[in-house]
């Protein structure tokens, strides 16, 4: 096991909310609709900006703690082009002269983050790394098409990390993730970058949305994620009972309950899309923030955190709390 | 030292160029003008999208090796917004099922991701990481601000990275990047993510393009660099005079000059800022590769990569080749 502390973790859920029935006037399906293919009835919907989000997020986390001496952006999408997130985020946060920059793995940046952290604290770079995913996905719907508009919601979540303190036996069993470019654009914003420039007339309002083939993602997922389970699984030389919670992303109702057919137990998964839907990047520490407060996860537990991402990517990681 | 490997280095030119005197054209200024303010003879102009250009660099690094089991993208812009970038490189090199992220510092992406980079490997999370850093800063010029579209370039330039083989000494002496929000508006584009969303009626063509307040930068990066530099070589041990290159951020020719007034002779300072201009995150593994190329750094020697990025970042690493 490779050491690592989660040592608190933070929470930003913006108070505006958008229900199923209102959100169903902007998209012409019935709220009935909505919740039964997105699985989504309420989502938060933020009048900050996504560093601001993030920054309270981060400032949660810290609670009465030090300031970190790395600060990792891990959100779906960018505040601006650049520079890079991470420097809004710190700057909202009242911090500055920490070094920081941004991981991108869309809906699995928190993951990828956790194992970049890792890898730094026990290398002795940094003591103490705080991990921001902040995200803002209602801002690029598309109303256009109700299938992912019924998804996307606002929301930020926070990790403390360091190296386990004395006494504590905590840290990163396994990991593995796969990135499958065959799927690229089965969940996309094709704009905004240098592909599809803002400024070149070819550029539709569609590109600049959020698009999602969802049968097409499900298919490769369905295929692909239980190979990517057991290996995490057998690398921590657990079963799946072993495991105290999995916190996937929230990427559905169907995504979510799609565990459950992956042979967890409806006690085991960790579910708060009907509430707040999918915030993108800051779903899957959003849930984990949910299990700590709750109490369903406690020190000492085996715990999983797996999803899917635009890419197509698949991560999954054990972890000891 | 914390051994990392750099196993080879890739590179990738577009073959068009434009020349001070065709640029001149189009930004008002004169030849001499450009020559003079920016420093930068010729640019290179890319024809292939940025994951194209980064796939070149990828393949030119990668040679008749094996394929890498992580690929991390560090490049300053994304080529859409969603997926990350790393997809489409993966893509473009012929490439699947290999785990990718992006990493995010603009123009000091590559010194970060071989930070992580160096994390990761000494973990055991992956045993061969190929990082892609292509930037197309062309296509973001703003021709009404004469200073900064004087400088930009396109160009990618790629590393495989490893643990150090049987028998060589390689690593990283030490690392330190500080990031200070109060320069979070000197270089910026501002549009492309949720702050000026492309579809916000108020987002401008200008905050669509680069934007950069040359002196401002100036000013913080000549007040903060040298006791960066001062603490890698301090935690490394070595004097200014020991270190074999320094390879800097091509920023503009005064932003790679600037290093001699900081204590550097002008042989232990890498420049190609003339004749490729800024090319944003490419421009430090590229003039790692010129310099490699042209055997002014070998096996054994000890070198620096340094820069300042947007944010504004500073950043300086002391590695051994």
């Amino acid at each position: 096991m490779i050491p690592l502390h989660i040592e608190r973790i933070g929470l930003a859920l913006p108070p505006n909310t958008e229900n199923a029935e209102e959100l169903s006037k902007k998209i012409g399906r019935s709220a009935d609709w909505i919740r039964r293919r997105a699985g989504v009835e309420t989502r938060h919907i933020s009048d900050l900006s996504m560093p601001e989000l993030g920054a309270q997020a981060g400032l949660d986390a810290l609670g009465d703690g030090p300031p970190p001496d790395l600060l990792i952006n891990a959100s779906g999408v960018a505040h601006q082009v650049l520079p890079d997130t991470s420097v809004f985020i710190q700057n909202a946060m009242g911090l500055s002269a920490i070094p920081s920059f941004s991981i991108h793995a869309t809906c699995l940046s928190f993951i990828a983050a956790l194992q970049c952290a890792s890898g730094l604290l026990n290398q002795g770079f940094y003591r103490r790394i705080l991990v921001v995913s902040s995200d803002l996905g209602s801002r690029g719907r598309n109303f256009e098409e109700a299938e992912s508009a019924a998804l996307l919601g606002d929301g930020a979540a926070a990790a403390v990390l360091t190296l386990p303190p004395e006494g504590i036996i905590s840290g990163m069993h396994s990991f593995k993730m796969q990135t499958y470019p065959e799927g690229r654009e089965f969940t996309a914003v094709r704009g905004g970058g240098t592909r599809l420039h803002p400024q070149n007339p070819a550029t539709t309002a569609a590109d600049n949305l959020f698009h999602m083939k969802g049968p097409a993602i499900f298919k490769m997922a369905l295929r692909e994620t239980p190979p990517i389970i057991d290996a995490v699984l057998k690398k921590a030389h657990l079963e799946k009972q072993d495991l105290q919670l999995v916190v996937p992303h929230q990427a559905s109702g169907f995504g979510v309950e799609v565990y459950r057919r992956y042979g967890f137990s409806e006690k085991q998964v960790v579910d708060i899309v009907e509430k707040q839907g999918n915030c993108v990047s800051a779903s899957i520490p959003m849930a984990l923030a949910h299990a700590i407060q709750t109490r369903r996860l406690n020190r000492g537990d085996d715990f999983m955190l797996v999803g899917t991402g635009a890419g197509l990517s698949i991560a999954a990681c054990i972890l000891r709390f």
